[in-house]
């Protein structure tokens, strides 16, 4: 029998996609003693959960709750509860994650209208409504609020309102938004949206918060054939979440510590307060980025705040780039998906790895990896960029 | 905005059916700082877990692996990658557990034979060869082996003997049996099975450890219909744990920690010495029960080390009890499940929480509120009797 050493992982600077680096408090908060899934002090943990995410989904729906699993769940849920074998759907593809959506609605069954645009770029409106008019019968149209794979931000008001003009149900995916820009499920008119535990609410991957409105849930007891998953049919979650407390399955309860902390610490900073943080640092890394020489991949005015994706320049290794940060730093960043995959670098200022040291430490090690494989630019104009913009906020 | 305080929760012995209290090292595990889950240190902990899992289900399975959900996800990822809409399947009931398997299965358009036997027994293998006879064309016999709503323990190797005889899989369900009495998936010819984190392997609620061997892979890979679930689908799961290591979902990093720490304990432990302090801890327990004139509900021979069911008296309110228990002492033991509820009381003794410590401070609780009540029996005699068991076993 081989004898097995504790755990000892790196210390790292989570700067790619997600996970992000979590604060203390949130690992402190996973210690404390499991207790079980029906105590009455549990209990108290998940109303708590659900009021933060109300406030933070920035909704009065009932069925508020985070489902145990992770993003990659929560976006399975969403779609799940909400299409039956058949239904037409409309989904928006601009990059990896819009991609995924369909594979899981086609597997559930879905009549799938999948409308593409440029990985890099935002849907407009009119492409939205042009696929509405011609689908027949649309059951939902299903977009991601923040492309991970692409550094995209897409805006949502107009899509929703035409998605209801048409009847259909208006499906968001905002794992990467929620927490680091502004998500207004009920003033956006959104019917079901989820989001993940790990990039800008703070706390390890695992969870996915979601929350879908009356509408979806009188849809959801009215289906002919029930959700295609047991373990996340939101009827029988919704039971163990809501009033009734009927047991469903043991909820993962250390991760719903780390999650309430999590949401805690965020309504403590405040939503505005947060968003504000995320878009300062993203624009003193833009400023060292675009002072560098590099070109950001998304188009200005469409940049996500916490995930930046630079495009690689001729005769430099990405991977190699990423490799050193890793082993010199500590550092990770992460290469491109799919289509952009060698093209582009994808670098996260996520929850609580968005702050002024990481960005400025990022340059400082980006510029040294550059320099060092070839890359020629203004020495030190990155980091002083990046500085110069936190000067000015003084 | 209300103004959240930080987490506190109490201080909870859990002598339920789970989750059971978790070693402080299995917390700590938790806090060291998440990494990415394509972070090279990361893979190596995962084949940590792969490896440790291994020698925990004593199988050269290579697909062993941990599901990103709880036990219930565990449950519908093993039947969902083995059934396809159409099979015929034989589900073994003899609790609230096989009654769900039976649910997920009719979910997965399965034709279900169910066959049923009293909740607090075991299945005989003649039940199943008959079963097997009428059947045309068995895709696979599922089976819970560990019945939590019961209590009884499921003996394996005949009925698995007799799947394999008509050409079916042999599907487990070990999520309470795992690290508390032997689970031999590769001597018993057990083709899929799966457990949960938070029972007799000493890690909190979040991760379902499976494994299945290389005929289910290859059914798996000759499916005419993709796996009903996406998140679940092993052909996908199966290339991030396996070589391929293609990202799927974010793994739940900290939890995977907790896990592997957990693993690495029952080891050190030993399986053999773990499985006989499981079943010392249940014999004082019972004798204890007994001695006050209680009757367990399993029969002898068929008992769960690990869960004890206990006949609620004539005139005791069984909630009662349980809450006191809780109030007073902050000891959660359970109640019946389905047919059994209001009847029985679940008594755990799962990992961490099967000590001697556990046993003697619950019978005192026990005693002190049975007599409070009026139950009338020959006092001190559970704790007498008990205390009898660890002094002949010095």
């Amino acid at each position: 029998m081989t004898s097995w050493k504790e755990l000892q992982v790196p210390q790292r600077i989570l700067m790619g996609p997600g996970p992000a680096n979590v604060p203390p408090q949130v690992l402190n908060a996973m210690t404390q003693c499991p207790i079980g899934h029906l105590d009455p002090a549990f209990l108290d943990v998940m109303n708590d959960v659900k009021a933060m995410l109300q406030a933070i989904f920035q909704t009065q729906n009932d069925r508020t709750l985070a489902v145990s699993g992770t993003g990659t769940a929560g976006m399975e849920t969403c779609l799940g509860n909400v299409i039956e074998p058949g239904d037409e759907v409309i989904i928006c593809v601009a990059g990896f994650f819009g991609d995924r959506m369909c594979a899981m609605a086609e597997r559930m069954g879905a009549q799938v209208t999948r409308l593409d645009t440029e990985w890099g770029t935002a849907f407009e409106p009119e492409q939205v409504a042009a696929a509405l008019k011609k689908v027949k019968r649309p059951k939902a149209v299903a977009i991601v609020h923040a492309e991970t794979s692409t550094g995209v931000l897409q805006p949502l008001e107009d899509i929703s309102r035409l998605a209801h003009e048409y009847g259909a149900f208006f499906l968001v995916d905002a794992v990467t938004s929620l927490g680091g820009v502004p998500v207004k499920v009920d003033a956006w008119g959104i019917d079901a949206i989820y989001s993940a535990s790990q990039k800008c609410l703070g706390s390890p991957p695992g969870l996915a918060p979601m929350s879908v409105n009356d509408r979806v849930l009188k849809a959801l007891f009215n289906r002919k054939r029930p959700v295609h998953s047991w373990y996340l049919d939101l009827s029988l979650v919704g039971q163990y979440w809501g009033t009734e407390r009927i047991y469903h399955h043991t909820a993962p309860i250390n991760a719903i510590y780390g999650l309430r902390e999590a949401l805690r610490l965020v309504l403590e900073e405040g939503l505005e307060a947060r968003w504000a943080r995320h878009l300062h640092h993203h624009k003193a890394l833009v400023a060292g980025i675009e002072a560098m020489g590099l070109q950001m991949h998304a188009k200005a005015g469409y940049r996500l705040p916490m995930l930046n994706t630079v495009r690689v320049p001729n005769g430099i290794d990405e991977a190699a780039v990423r490799r050193r940060l890793l082993e010199d730093y500590s550092i990770e960043i992460a290469g491109g998906l799919g289509a952009l995959r060698g093209k582009i670098w994808r670098i996260g200022l996520m929850g609580h790895s968005s702050n002024r040291r990481n960005v400025m430490l990022f340059l400082a090690a980006f510029e040294e990896i550059l320099l060092d494989m070839g890359y020629r630019f203004d020495k030190g104009a990155g980091i002083e960029a990046a500085a110069a913009v936190y000067h000015a906020a003084r």
